[in-house]
């Protein structure tokens, strides 16, 4: 435990956002995700943990600390669903109003086909696996930047 | 880069700060500690390094994070000047300022005979190097508990 720290971040998981530079991104899934395997392709290249837990509270512990990419205009991505591309799920609704909660509402979710998803995935710096049930809670998230206090 | 953490606070550094618990001891260290073996000695096993910031600014960028534990009343140690056990060197003066600002006044640091700081600090779960260069700028402090927020 540490002060205003969410106890959700377990120290690995601090570790990898602390290491994460600008551009890096972090995958967020659920429990039906290839985690094991796509971690292994990663940057970190271990998966990352958040047992208990569902997408979206992970959601919200992540980007208590993350900032999210101001940069580009995907820095949130979701699963798009397969043969559904308009459907918008429950959990991509709840992430959706975390991302709005902690970064205003410049970031909308961009849904990216399953295996174009998967390929992303792959190339990000770390994954991190939930407890979600729900299907399509799997999201990228891509870390910006936080400036000097002068 | 995180929001609202001290970027002193280095990922393996994050780590190891959430990884310890109630009673768990972190050493802060000058530049002459002998940091390494010590530090393979501790739980952790390797040495934690804050190059470039003095051990005044260690202190406060692990106490923005970590409670001092008041179960005991020695969670904040200093190593006594050897055969002057009444100094107080200017280092222990703001060590002393910078937990009293981030846990009130009711920690006062204990002076260590060297000998005996250095069997306590192999004792404990990690040791953190600093570039702090004053003589006697070497710290133990032991962590405490956060509260439910119900």
């Amino acid at each position: 435990m540490l002060k205003n720290i969410n106890p959700l971040l377990n120290p690995d998981l601090l570790q990898v956002l602390a290491a994460m530079g600008h551009g890096d991104s972090l995958v967020l899934c659920d429990a039906n995700f290839p985690a094991e395997s796509v971690a292994r392709k990663t940057s970190h290249g271990s998966l990352l943990r958040m047992d208990g837990a569902n997408v979206v509270e992970a959601a919200n512990a992540v980007l208590s600390l993350m900032p999210l990419d101001t940069f580009i205009d995907d820095a949130a991505q979701c699963m798009e669903v397969v043969g559904e591309p308009d459907a918008q799920p429950i959990v991509k609704q709840e992430v959706q109003a975390v991302i709005n909660q902690y970064e205003g509402n410049g970031f909308i979710l961009r849904p990216v086909e399953r295996f174009a998803f998967y390929e992303k995935a792959s190339a990000s710096y770390a994954v991190l696996a939930t407890s979600e049930r729900r299907f399509y809670g799997c999201f990228i998230f891509t870390k910006g930047v936080i400036p000097p206090e002068v």
